[in-house]
């Protein structure tokens, strides 16, 4: 009992330590939210890349706003992939995010760094220095895709 | 078919004079879309809420990163409640929505005024100003909620 109450007071002193970001939540709350922030992402590039490809005109607004955007959601999503979050819902997270969590974390990181670049490149409104900083960032996303993205949803 | 021609290209110079946040989306992405974004907008109100309510201690660094989000957030998911998108995947959003279109504008643009002040109370890192911010917030939030939408998902 006194173990018990002495944990309690122990889990009670995290909790408030924690940042507000990092209180528990479901894991079928975890997945929903990490789809729903890489959902925001795919959004955002999908104009981006009709300019990259040139299928768009560039657009230097666009660009900058959804670069930002981007980046912004890029340091959201990665804390909910937590322990225990590997199923809970239909996720298409590959059990290699927990396996090799130290690949996926500098996968992560890479995506976040390639966005901030993304976002400085955007401020000069130069096209070229767009589509180099766009392509990295593609990769990144698709390089964690490939490793650590299954092609179909599993429970 | 000079008719279908004209469409067309009439369609063309549209798309081309449209934002690219606007380019066209199925009803189902456009679903998942907004939900995407409210998700996020839910989890960034949770810290906020619990120091709201006094269940958690006033952090303004949090109240600063999660207003700030919360406010990039609610610029985003009304374009995608256009016409068409009321079906297509599993959605609570009342048909309300469509029917009484100002309607559902003005709130969707009470909630964004709101989010905009919230940010400038939050600038202060004032507990007092944050609560009665978020507290004008959180009004806007559910007065949506309670008109527009539904207490169970529908297809």
């Amino acid at each position: 009992m006194k173990f018990a109450t002495a944990s309690i007071a122990a889990a009670l002193a995290l909790a408030t330590a924690l940042p507000a970001s990092a209180q528990t939540q479901k894991p079928e709350d975890e997945i929903r939210y990490r789809q729903s922030v890489l959902n925001v992402v795919g959004r955002a590039m999908g104009p981006m890349g009709a300019m990259a490809q040139g299928k768009a005109p560039f657009n230097a607004a666009v660009v900058q706003k959804n670069s930002a955007l981007i980046e912004t959601m890029m340091s959201l999503p990665w804390d909910s992939f937590g322990a225990g979050t590997d199923k809970g819902a239909p996720t298409k997270a590959d059990m290699k995010i927990w396996k090799e969590a130290a690949k996926f974390k500098q996968a992560a990181e890479s995506s976040q760094r390639a966005s901030t670049a993304l976002v400085a490149a955007a401020k000069g409104g130069n096209e070229a220095a767009f589509k180099a900083a766009f392509g990295e960032l593609g990769k990144t996303c698709k390089g964690c895709h490939d490793d650590f993205r299954l092609k179909e949803f599993r429970n």
